[in-house]
């Protein structure tokens, strides 16, 4: 098993990416090869030698900026550290690609570089998020901004193969995103996936709507990529300014903060359990290879919790199980 | 002025219903007619009495249940709560109605008492939530699953006039609630929807993402009634986990629930300032009469906020606010 590991991909890239990764070499032990261009690597490595020997660098002289226009990072940047780790994977020089860089950017060198796994009309970006219950997964989160009925329903049958290899899911409910529980609910392409995924023989739940997605009611819930990525972003958003108001609060006044002091852990047990940097990254499903996507915002913890993701996926073969749960359907 | 109000919509109808209206008839000198079964409110407001004399009552022999299908409600209760407030506001006894009642039936009576206004091609539902900086309004939030890009135009000119006359923001800022900054990101629909809004005189300041909403970059933010009812709902769900998460985490041990306890009045004013209660319902926009429907979950202080709310609309006039923004446009 090797990890080809994007370093300069992410708002803190390149160095919480090498810490992440040195971090999940040696306690993980984890056979990890970096990508980017090795006198800045190098120059910032030298200060952890010695460097656990699963560690690796590959020269990526290209870098894919954040806010780079992905069909131009493509065509102009075959070299970057993006395009020669997912050409490792493709080339069988590595099990599984993750970056926490230019999503779009990922999207695209991947479909190009692995194709598409034969049956999927599209590819989908999960999320997976803490739920009451353990965990759950929303796809898609970005890949589709426009999709078809169908595209839900491949969405569907994707995420349980994920749930079930990856999070460890056994008896996966499906559930549709929705405005309204009755199956005469939301927009035609809600209406129609509903009736998809109640004739396929996946265990779909119904709708759920907003507010019930932190309750865990499905362990995977499909929608189209432009809603799912609002949800998503909305979600961090208001955790972001709930959080901070909450800081603000307490430090409002002096004698709350001796009070808010002691609650320090309190606080920070709930930050870890709803962190993103928690749930590892979020898989491209559907193409030619195991891909994590890990936060742009991503430190080096979910950096490491991304690569433990990667490693299982390819540790519970999720590239078979998608393959096999596409074929099965009709 | 005169504000009809459905004594028999909401979770907790009537009594919550009665108290905001009691408290916004006492404290603001609201006149208000409350509407329901005679019998059923006469023996609550028993309690009251002395009732403040600008409270008046008037006999709905129906109820619409919050899950009734709304146009089998339209069709079987022409004389509910809901129906006879809108009849009020249509001939003219009441200048606005207000309810915590089934949305969905609250818009199928009112399209069909008061009808559109002229030039409006499909109604919409604002909702205001707090930011870093004041308020926004986000619509529309569930009235329309399908939209088309002159939806989404029409509804930033409503937004803009409710903003102007009932958030009493002078120089309104709009936004397209959309999946990346640039013009080209998100769906056909937003794309679109893009174009038309940078063509218009509109103040239109770009793509807002679903982290961006609380940050207060733009007074109204328009988007299809799917996503804007999945974001407005995901934003609950997400603020009630994380509040019950800090409530679990700070009683779960001995010796934080002293200095919880210490810190309730700023966890308090946080929940003040972020509470749905305090935003005072969602206007129903581009029918012809004031509609402010509230959340289902209104306490009393919430029926009072959106009594206020349609106050302060029909004071400025909201109605030929709206028409004027209409027919201005090309």
């Amino acid at each position: 098993m090797r990890l080809a590991l994007d370093a300069m991909g992410g708002d803190s890239a390149p160095q919480v990416v090498l810490e992440g990764a040195i971090e999940a070499a040696r306690a993980d032990q984890l056979p990890i090869t970096l990508l980017g261009p090795e006198d800045v690597l190098e120059s910032l490595l030298a200060s952890y030698a010695p460097l656990p020997p699963s560690l690796q660098l590959r020269h990526a002289p290209q870098v894919v900026a954040m806010d780079e226009h992905p069909t131009v990072a493509v065509r102009d940047k075959p070299n970057s550290s993006i395009g020669m780790g997912l050409e490792m994977v493709r080339s069988g020089q590595a099990d599984a690609f993750v970056s926490a860089g230019n999503t779009g950017a990922i999207m695209a060198y991947a479909t190009l570089r692995l194709g598409r796994i034969p049956g999927i009309e599209r590819p989908a970006i999960g999320a997976v998020f803490p739920t009451a219950r353990g965990k759950s997964l929303l796809l898609d989160v970005g890949a589709n901004a426009d999709c078809k009925p169908s595209y839900l329903l491949q969405f569907a049958q994707m995420g349980v193969a994920y749930a079930q290899g990856v999070l460890g899911v056994s008896d996966v409910r499906v559930a549709l995103l929705n405005i309204g529980e009755e199956p005469t609910k939301g927009s035609q392409l809600a209406q129609e996936s509903y009736r998809l995924l109640q004739e396929s023989s996946l265990k779909f739940v119904g709708n759920l709507e907003g507010n019930d997605l932190p309750h865990g009611l499905a362990e995977v819930i499909v929608t189209d990529g432009f809603t799912g990525n609002v949800v998503i972003k909305t979600a961090e958003g208001v955790y972001e300014l709930l959080m901070a108001s909450i800081r603000k609060a307490l430090t409002s006044h002096f004698h709350y903060r001796l009070a808010a002091s002691l609650l320090r852990p309190a606080f920070r047990a709930v930050a870890r359990e709803l962190d993103y940097a928690e749930y590892g990254g979020a898989p491209l499903l559907g193409v030619k290879g195991v891909v994590v996507i890990a936060h742009g915002r991503s430190n080096a913890r979910a950096i490491r919790r991304a690569l433990a993701v990667a490693r299982q996926a390819v540790e519970s073969s999720l590239l078979e199980a998608l393959s096999k749960a596409i074929a099965s359907q009709p």
